[in-house]
């Protein structure tokens, strides 16, 4: 093995351990932890992750990457190695070190700051703090910013490599010039799908029954992982032989608990399916986080609320809670877990509206970012947006506005990685069905050859390929959003028979 | 504060990271992670390790140590993390660093050859390991000792500082003269205590909400831990805001898993107990493992088995399971979880043979390293000593020398703390009866008056003290092993009608 990669592999290995802890820490935090034991324990994650810092960003690692980078020596999975490293230490430096400690304060009070505004109802009270995050971004992304690239573009950039304002541009015009359109004309049938059956009482060991046996049967793999329960459901792993994922019931509500799990399955199914030798080091985890969403929301939407991925396990759900099923068709039952209901709340949104959620923050961050909007006409411009796009007027800010944490911690150009995820899922999809006959597949209860599909072509790579090559090498073309539109507009108009 | 010890101070924290990281592993691995995890997991518990290994045992610290142990400004909790700290250094040292390797290397190979062993129910597949083991163990021992002490003398300080050979033969000999002849007499009258009803099906559902209700009743804090399960009943935490132990539940037994969450949830109040000017730091844990176990032993026998502690709760058990207890009484239920059963199996083993299987150990290791015995003839001499103590030859080696995993890990000298916590336990409960109305406190389900007792004078000083020294301030006399033999004596003899 070459001399410069061993020293390399040390950190790596080193980072790898540290960073299961911290993803340990963090799951069980969410799972199983003591209500009091969270402030001594968040001393002791704190040392964690301060050692975890200094393990990948440090003089002997800086100077070995450097050579490295143009050590044509290097096997495959070593250049893959060092060119995810890099970026992860990249990343980790977008807060220039003389601020670090202010901006890492500020933004930690911010958390506890906008959880009070939000009980409070007072935006007033997050203002400032928000507007101390926002100048905080501005100038470090201004500071990476190169040859008069667009801050926002910097802050995109972050969580989702090389997808630019022009891009977004363009996939959310597409949007809004069919998708909202659309919705208005589904608002004027409402009551048209039943639903209430699904709220009716779900006695909560049957339904842990259910999900899990669900998610044994999309191929989540027992032996290397566990389905848990969080308030908010999550998917994280330690390696790809220990992914761990979780769900939230509701004694009144049937459909939450079984989409969050089929979701998070496939978040999950990436996770196991990543190449074994990528485990435990940065390639070993999901291309980009648009990539990972367009996986999970894949299962979610475009499979598990289909009618064919029903068809031969509706009966099993039946059985399980007659009093509520028997006599609900698996047409009916379909058609309300797809019905169209346009809140004011994202993380509760149905397929067709999550993407007009999503598109109220692009538009607000590029205000921010690329017009230096008003921080106190904020609440003023999302309602309007709200009302514009979705049709809904938030009664209240804590319900607008600040419904969302990301901002608190300065997460900005985050959140079109979530619509571009749905994208993503139905492009690949859209190549699928050339490729496998996935209803099919489905309705005769194969589902584990569609995650083989996808194992082959978008897993086993991990972080090796960019999300733009793995899109690339499935599809053929570049991101294209208007298989999304299309899907989306076919969908719904039949659906609603438009 | 003091320049060295804040200096210091860092690497107690680190490792106090460390630690916390390495038990939540260790909890994970027994009650959650997915089976086919361990392969990974295990290497980056292994690179964790050894970075805990890193942070006690470097220069630095070596010299910090050196000048804060002669330092006079420190205050008392430094002074007791110095010792502490310096301590644990020791402890870990106890294997020179040239055979640390190899060492470390035959351990983790014999953990798998005893456990194949024991399947094959064949020790000539264990001799040769076992054998290996020793031989490192006597060779370092051999370069610890000093001053003519005794090689098993240096093994036993590695667990109990201070209880040496001496004290230990005082001990058993006590016990042979008295408890060898007593359970002779009370295996005359087999059958005497009838104990059928707590075999009969106890649903399991049930038995966790018991199991979680008396641990509550006994003081320990849910906002401050958790009541998990596992295959080996254990308890750990990771500070005192955060104590974990763990049950097991089987379908046909009642008292398994409630004498399994009493004797675990001793550990808990104890750590739950200890002062919070320790926590986070070497001096933030029980005093010894004998201090420990005193803890466990006495809330499961002492306290749990007492017809007093059931006064004011067996009627709740009696609801939960009215169909396996509601004709028998509450003195037929307290006979029946005091009955004797000499088996074979120590972990099996009732309140008055358990430190008959400790002796049988004892009187091994002692022979393996004072008198070089053959190890080929373990086997027998083993038998020969479960005849004559317990009065019952195992069937075969897997019941009988195979049953612990203790010596596969190099562990000598570790079985005595278990029954030296025992006698701790009725030396303590003798005081206590002095200071306190115990029985009447049960009675009156008044149970938390009795922990804060053992917190005031055990819990709260952790390792601030050692352990003879809380003996001694509790009950004004140095360890003596009478009480317990009077104990156990009166308590058997009244049971039986002897």
């Amino acid at each position: 093995m070459n001399q410069n990669y061993e020293k390399l592999k040390q950190y790596v290995d080193k980072a790898a351990a540290l960073g299961a802890a911290l993803s340990l820490f963090g799951w069980d935090n969410e799972t199983l932890a003591p209500k009091n034991s969270m402030e001594k324990t968040s001393k002791l994650v704190g040392i964690l992750s301060s050692e975890y810092f200094n393990t990948i960003i440090n003089d002997e690692v800086e100077q070995l990457l450097k050579e490295l980078k143009v050590d044509n020596t290097l096997e495959e999975v070593e250049k893959a190695v060092v060119r995810c490293f890099a970026e992860d230490i990249d990343s980790l430096k977008t807060i220039p070190p003389q601020d670090f400690v202010a901006y890492s304060e500020l933004t930690s009070k911010a958390s506890s700051i906008w959880a009070n505004a939000r009980v409070e109802n007072n935006f007033k009270l997050f203002e400032p703090v928000l507007a101390e995050i926002i100048e905080y971004n501005k100038k470090f992304a201004g500071t990476q910013a190169k040859d008069g690239q667009k801050i926002y573009d910097v802050k995109l950039d972050e969580y989702e490599k090389s997808f630019h304002i022009t891009d977004l541009d363009e996939f959310f015009n597409q949007l809004k010039d069919t998708i909202v359109p659309l919705l208005k004309k589904i608002k004027e049938k409402e009551g048209f799908i039943k639903s209430d059956f699904l709220f009716k009482h779900y006695d909560i060991e049957k339904q842990k029954k259910f999900n899990h046996w669900i998610t044994e049967y999309m191929g989540f793999d027992y032996s290397r992982g566990v389905l848990g329960e969080s308030e908010h459901p999550f998917t994280t792993n330690l390696h790809r032989e220990d992914v761990r994922m979780t769900t939230y019931y509701f004694e009144n509500n049937l459909e939450s608990a079984i989409f969050s799990s089929i979701h998070e399955c496939g978040h999950a199914l990436y996770e196991q399916g990543i190449d074994d030798k990528y485990a435990m080091t940065p390639v070993g985890q999901g291309a980009s986080c648009a990539t990972h969403e367009s996986q999970s929301r894949f299962f979610e939407n475009i499979i598990g609320r289909s009618r064919s991925f029903w068809v031969p396990i509706y009966d099993k759900l039946v059985e399980l809670f007659p009093e509520n099923l028997s006599d609900v068709t698996l047409d009916d039952f379909v058609k309300a877990i797809n019905r169209v209901h346009a809140d004011e709340i994202r993380t509760e949104a149905d397929e067709l509206t999550y993407c007009l959620h999503i598109m109220v923050r692009y538009e607000i961050e590029k205000k921010i970012f690329e017009e230096n909007y008003p921080i106190d006409k904020l609440p003023q411009l999302w309602n309007q947006l709200y009302e514009e796009y979705l049709g809904v007027i938030p009664a209240n800010d804590s319900i607008g506005i600040l419904q969302d944490v990301h901002w608190s911690g300065g997460m900005f150009g985050y959140f079109p990685s979530y619509a571009l995820g749905n994208a993503f899922s139905a492009q690949i999809y859209n190549q699928m069905k050339k490729d496998i006959n996935v209803n099919k597949l489905l309705e005769e209860g194969n589902i584990k050859e569609i995650v083989q599909y996808l194992n082959t072509h978008v897993h086993q790579y991990g972080r090796s390929k960019t999300a733009k090559q793995i899109l690339f090498d499935v599809t053929g073309e570049e991101f294209n959003p208007k298989y999304y539109i299309e899907y989306l507009t076919e969908k719904y108009s039949t659906l609603y028979e438009l």
